[in-house]
């Protein structure tokens, strides 16, 4: 699928570039929550996670700490929040996998909802094992 | 520093565990979101992703799109969030790297605030350039 994002990574528009490798490219979000918010994606066009290859998915890994620590020297924040959604009703919006570094600095940054319960330990145990056989 | 997490690891506290390799833990978190809400963490104790090594960022990221299809496979869900906290102000709890993975299914799941400004281009130029340059 072509996405505003494969267009970036052809250079068909153009993006505030922070970094780039064989595999990954980084650039400012257009439409910040905070000054630095950068997006990091795999090259390879996949819409969300677990449709990328594992050897997208560890480059994007690896080079998070760079980024992070480059985004916090540049802009002096030093709290942030990683966050890479899947899914229209996930608050995605272009199908091109993406992991938003947003510095949270007063109360700019990212909004954060959290509303949790409890764990039922019973249900969860088999909940494991299923996900655990689960895995390829 | 001692954490929850690296209590967790050591065997000292009980997790409901998914997947395990030399890097990496995965296992349920005991305050979910929504079902099948996943922790998946380097073994290695850093306290915010700007600390860890790329050898272990590069494991949690290369696992997270299997484990991503594990829950997604034995909870149904097909959307869901990732998200990794850094800083008690940006909604850090434990002070050891942990990549949520969250189903949203309906209201359950991660609230997302999403309060974006428009970019200001030249300012935008100049930041990039800057982080680009902190990129060690």
């Amino acid at each position: 699928m072509t996405t505003v994002f494969s267009k970036i990574i052809a250079g068909d528009i153009p993006s505030h570039k922070v970094y780039e490798d064989d595999l990954v490219l980084a650039f400012l979000d257009v439409n910040p929550l905070s000054e630095g918010h950068t997006l990091v994606i795999p090259k390879e066009p996949a819409a969300t996670l677990d449709k990328l290859s594992e050897e997208s998915a560890a480059a994007v890994g690896r080079v998070l700490p760079r980024i992070a620590r480059a985004v916090m020297a540049a802009t002096g924040c030093t709290e942030y929040n990683i966050l890479q959604n899947n899914g229209f009703g996930a608050h995605q919006a272009v199908f091109h996998v993406h992991f938003h570094i947003i510095p949270k600095v007063g109360d700019s940054g990212l909004g954060v909802g959290w509303k949790t319960s409890e764990i039922d330990h019973p249900k969860a145990a088999i909940l494991a094992e299923k996900i655990s056989t689960n895995m390829e």
